[in-house]
């Protein structure tokens, strides 16, 4: 029933404890759903609502305390963690917050993850009333979970490593899925499908475009427009398997293609190339980013981003970015995502989601065709 | 392309310029996506991504200012906001934090919600950055934000419906998706397979169990038991449609059930019905609480609560619960969401997705059969 057994659990709390340690906090505090699934184990749905805070408190002695709301409890039983308390929420007068603050109290100094990609999921106004009665002092361990975080084990490895291929394969059917005439929004239906029926448990983020040549942006759903001759097709899929993310996109022509756009996917391609021949333990993200902008012709570098963490949220730290002093190491999943503006409002861009190891990194993503597939 | 007219989004912020005129306040400040997507149409998927910080400006007077990343330009820009301002993000030493700040320094008082319901979907450390570098004093403004989205305009009303009507068609394919022998984990996947067939978007939620008789709890994941003769199932899906959600379930019994099992079924469909009866312009919340509890024999009423709003989230403001004495109001779409425990560590739920009216309520969801379906 659960994801990993208890001693990938284990291992990621004797880490965060050896962490806390170093940096003089006594306890951590967290409240979001990827963190408290991390080193908990409670993976539900239930996130969708945002009725009820949940919280699970790691202190740097003893064992985690998780402190939620009733409706979760049976669940939360499950997992390793033992030490629960809950309360009857919705509670509109006192939601978990004289609770929270009896855990909390015996501490001085809690961290809790307030930096980059971090979020509040409480009312501000309960965290401030959490923090006036229990008196601890928070401190921000951002960049002590996203160590931990950052560093795949065996065992998430080889959940991405079937996500991945269950995202491949879904693919590989492109040719019997997408076809001129098809409205777009009718493509991502049918391709939600596929990845549903390649195993996949859910498809979470489903993004992607099509337009003459390329597209205007990558983040957006499908309109109901029909796909047509000499479009880019580019669906981009974060699918998951208990928990676990793939994150990575395709493009396809549809019917025929420009010797201009297949030059600007040969270029992607080639770029995403150069990501795969410096992405080893040892180089900084900033040097990934580097290396496959050079292949895209240099230029400004504010260009965002060429890929980042992958896990157990679509996207997680680091940054392949210019500014990301992050040093690759062995266990790093992550995606390569070189992207170029072809013309005015036209761009283009690739995926792969590789893994970090102490030789070559291995593609978790069959490699794109080197050249635009044409959909016919 | 946009899900509504821009009369619709322009009704939204001229009640919440009302609003915030009535209680002072000179702008508000979103950062949370369903927010966002209320009151600017922006939505995408994207928000699955924890990186980058969104915001959303209303000022008491002028026109909204969406402060967003860039990559999220394009998109924004076919919405009907038309004050863009966008950063390079992320940027790991200014996340956009200057650029709000100088968006909200003209302004005194700010709105953001940081009551029940609300995250901070930014990171902490940001937030009082912002707070010092506007010099603004931010004020509570979920009560206004509730007011506003509890009642839904016809165009919403109309998604709704759609949505509730395709969850019921899924459900009505029941007996031909599940059977003794399916592991729960392929019923839970052909489920989702069917709610896309059937025209939903998205199945974000999906949630439910078997056993023999009930079930233990009601917001887990699937497991790998194949469904067995006696087996209650139960399944709860907010599949959703232009990112509206609907939020029921339905029990079916495998095989067969024991008189136990249908007289528990029997009671919740007839407290439902009480429910019904109830749910009228006028009445509490707490009301239409204490009626279904009444049906369902009373006692202590810690059991949590009895339904709630549903629109762009899963659940919405406000509760059907014995604190809750928000006044039902035509336009409100609610859950009706009895439960009970039939014995230890077995429990059975029900729900219908209803419209408040100036007379009775329509229900959304096709009613559930009144005698527990059986699935030979």
């Amino acid at each position: 029933m659960a994801d990993f057994l208890d001693s990938e659990f284990e291992a990621r709390f004797t880490s965060a404890q050896t962490a806390m340690a170093a940096s003089g906090m006594d306890a951590i505090l967290l409240c979001t759903e990827a963190e408290i699934r991390y080193f908990s184990g409670f993976r539900t749905q239930f996130w969708q609502s945002p009725t009820r805070p949940w919280f699970l408190v790691l202190p740097r002695s003893g064992a985690p305390i998780a402190v939620i709301p009733e409706i979760g409890a049976e669940l939360m039983a499950r997992t390793w963690v033992c030490d629960i308390r809950t309360w009857a929420a919705p509670n509109p007068t006192d939601d978990g917050v004289s609770l929270l603050a009896d855990v909390l109290s015996p501490y001085s100094k809690v961290g809790l993850p307030m930096g980059e990609e971090a979020s509040l999921r409480m009312p501000l106004r309960d965290f401030y009333r959490v923090q006036e009665k229990s008196g601890v002092e928070f401190l921000d361990c951002s960049n002590l979970i996203k160590a931990i975080r950052m560093i795949k084990s065996d065992a998430e490895i080889a959940l991405l490593r079937k996500i991945c291929k269950i995202g491949s394969d879904a693919f590989d059917n492109a040719a019997d899925i997408f076809h001129a005439g098809l409205p777009l929004s009718e493509a991502f239906r049918a391709f939600k499908i596929e990845l549903l029926q390649q195993g996949a448990d859910d498809v979470p983020y489903l993004v992607g475009a099509a337009g003459q040549g390329g597209y205007g942006d990558v983040i957006s759903p499908p309109n109901d427009m029909p796909l047509q001759d000499g479009d880019v097709l580019m669906l981009d899929t974060g699918a998951s398997l208990q928990g676990y993310f793939c994150d990575f996109d395709r493009n396809f022509a549809i019917g025929h293609a420009t010797d201009t756009t297949k030059q600007a996917y040969g270029r992607l391609w080639q770029a995403t190339e150069i990501g795969l021949q410096t992405a080893y333990a040892g180089a900084r993200c900033a040097d990934l980013f580097n290396a496959m902008h050079a292949e895209l012709g240099g230029g400004p570098s504010d260009v965002g981003r060429y890929g980042h963490g992958l896990g157990i949220q679509l996207t997680e730290y680091p940054s392949i970015a210019v500014f990301d002093e992050t040093v690759l190491q062995p266990g790093m999943v992550m995606t390569l995502e070189p992207s170029m503006t072809i013309s005015e409002g036209k761009m283009m861009v690739h995926e792969e989601n590789i893994l970090i190891t102490d030789n070559e990194p291995v593609l978790l993503t069959k490699r794109a065709a080197p050249e635009l597939p044409i959909i016919s």
